[in-house]
């Protein structure tokens, strides 16, 4: 048992040509593997199978069902009985509740539009000149690629353990052109971290410069555990009471990994006043969204507690891929410290730091044998990891028995690269 | 026999007082009827109730169902089942559509808002200063308040019965900070009018001074007959291609009106070229649509001759309420010339046009007697009719004999508010 860094040259090399051999067995299989996204598996998307079922012609037999007419128009901000079953979940008041179609990620990138060209509470984001939006990282890519989309300017924030840093980010919002953060305040994408108390309490009582400045608290793991040992996250609209700041964050959520990826709903909480800002926006957008779907979910799940109950079904299949994978690098890579690992109790991803500057040379070599993973670089802004030793694994997908192989060979890669870095 | 403008003032006096006690009648049943929107009525949802049961737990019991994983993340340009049952009912290649949630409100709302922000080809719309749009009116509220939210300058286009004035149309185009267009092409809303040929062919054929300039070309009645004479409207994309002018159309069209207002699926149509940056947009905007409701929609129909067919039972419930409204209207107001009304093949609406001067008027007495209008004037641009005529009428949600009593009132009215007009 030794350190890489511990080795001679000449053991280096002997290793070197060892994992390439290895490296070269597995690549001869054709492998055709994929970890790169935080896709729910197949006996996943089985579990919610009967929510096709729980609406039928049957039910609208004696006309409408439900408080409405579901299949008509109308009822901009959501159906009153999914509004109730997301307030519930979140913990805020139905009324700061509005229940759209099938993706969060719509949302946010509709909210982040409305801000642009209308403003989050005044002037347009896009009439105030180069504007900048705080970037935890590694954090999601989709996140980054918004703003990205609009021309911001993207910074980055380190990740601690328990959330940004924020004196980082205490710093950064004295600058009025910061408008807005990004945040997975539970089990994080990637790093499987939870925001603690003291910086979701520090994240509530900050006072930006910029008066229309908006957090994007995109809470979806809210209840996506992985063990019985489970993070706990406050409630940021309770904290937010406590110093009047309701105004500075909007949350979003949704059933994507609960139900279907494809067909599920997705839903976002803001204050009084940003609800009517955003309530106005969608009375010209749109006459109402997919009710019956809406429907459908109340039925299924019937309360929290049902839907609760349905993610330990999805627990009893995930844990053991995550096991799976994490059980593979702590045999095959503790040995050489070149790596570390994150050991989550939820979320879809385990955040993997291989030697600094070789992860995408890891990226291309897994790909050259047939896995794929997260394009390297895609967890910090602009797809740019300035150490390039993040990675980013999505364990869900695959089933296990692949989910191993593919971290074999994730692993050779990993030392291989490592190898040819010290031997310069 | 005679019409209201040779009545004597006497006549005039006594016909009021008629009226009045007519009205008062009414008045005093506490009536509560709403012929506002264009929204299907109860038993024209039932149509589309087996919707519900084309996709069960049953169909998944084997895994996948369709052409690929539609419970499950990703296909961002709706599946090619439904791409291609849109490509046969518009008449345009499946490459160049693009099927989506919901909502083809939604869909243009959105693209306006990507043409603000990031243009339509080229400079943003909101970089060019003050811009404008063609608003044949009468015509959609909804259109007209998308434009009204992003500030653009409404103009109003006078409609001939064969679509929008083109002489006018050809005039303001000449202005390059006129953008764009909003056409309802087939049984337009609310006159019922389809543009000819010569108005598609002058259409298709315009050269606008600003190169960014878009027609929305909302096909929302596009098979929405109530006759057996059926009107034709030729295919917008296949005469643009003779004048090599494809991107400067975006066509909408949704299953609105054909099965659940709120639970339907809404596709584009656009050129190559204009397909290729709505994509783009889209990756970042969502990971997908609701495929499973895409796929129940392909599956409920089989085909285009399925909606076909499916059309023609809207029509039997549909034909008997435009027809109680214009026998109302030809019964009792025609001897007195005071009105006219469309009798349109197809579409949702008649439009409805009263004496100038009183149709606000009209709209309040229905209103304190129990009988809810589209707000008059919102057929034109600011809600405001230059001639304060125009109502349009909406016969399809409630029953037939509603429908009589309501279409009674509001004659009541029309001529109630003409004589107290002509009363000065």
């Amino acid at each position: 048992m030794m350190a890489l860094k511990d080795y001679t040259k000449e053991q280096l090399v002997t290793l070197k040509a060892e994992l390439e051999k290895e490296y070269n067995e597995f690549k001869a299989k054709g492998l055709k593997l994929d970890m790169s996204r935080g896709k729910p598996g197949a006996d996943q998307l089985a579990l919610s199978n009967a929510l096709l079922d729980v609406l039928t012609s049957k039910d609208f037999e004696q006309g409408s069902v439900g408080s409405s007419e579901m299949r008509n128009y109308g009822i901009i901000t959501g159906i009153p009985e999914c509004r109730k079953l997301f307030s519930d979940l979140l913990g805020v008041s139905a009324d700061n509740i509005i229940v759209c179609g099938n993706s969060s990620l719509n949302m946010m990138f509709d909210y982040i539009t409305q801000c642009m060209l209308t403003g989050s509470d005044g002037t347009p984001w896009k009439d105030q000149g180069k504007i900048k939006f705080l970037c935890p990282s590694p954090g999601y890519d989709r996140h980054f690629a918004i703003c990205q989309y609009y021309a911001m300017e993207l910074i980055t924030v380190p990740m601690t353990g328990e959330g940004p840093d924020m004196d980082v980010v205490e710093e950064l919002i004295k600058d009025s052109s910061v408008k807005g953060m990004f945040c997975v305040p539970k089990y994080s994408n990637p790093t499987g971290e939870t925001y603690s108390r003291e910086t979701v309490d520090r994240i509530a009582k900050m006072k930006p410069a910029a008066k229309d400045f908006r957090i994007i608290w995109d809470n979806a793991y809210i209840i996506h555990d992985l063990k019985d040992e489970t993070d706990h996250l406050d409630n940021i609209f309770d904290i937010l009471k406590k110093y009047d700041n309701e105004d500075m964050v909007i949350e979003f959520t949704s059933t994507s990994k609960i139900t279907f990826p494809g067909a599920g709903v997705a839903c976002l909480a803001a204050s009084d006043k940003n609800i009517e800002i955003i309530k106005n926006r969608m009375q010209f957008q749109t006459i109402g969204h997919d009710k019956i779907n809406q429907l459908r979910h109340v039925k299924f799940f019937g309360s929290v507690d049902g839907i609760l109950r349905h993610m330990q079904l999805h627990k009893a299949i995930l844990a053991p891929k995550f096991d799976a994978v994490i059980n593979e690098f702590d045999a095959l890579l503790s040995e050489y410290e070149i790596a570390s690992w994150t050991k989550p109790n939820g979320g879809y991803f385990i955040s993997f730091d291989v030697m600094p500057g070789t992860a995408k040379r890891v990226g291309q070599l897994c790909k050259e044998a047939g896995v794929t993973l997260t394009t390297v670089g895609a967890t910090y802004p602009y797809g740019i990891d300035p150490q390039d030793k993040n990675i980013r694994i999505a364990p869900s997908f695959p089933p296990v028995d692949e989910l191993i192989t593919a971290t074999r060979l994730l692993c050779i890669c990993v030392k291989l690269a490592a190898t040819e870095k010290l031997l310069g």
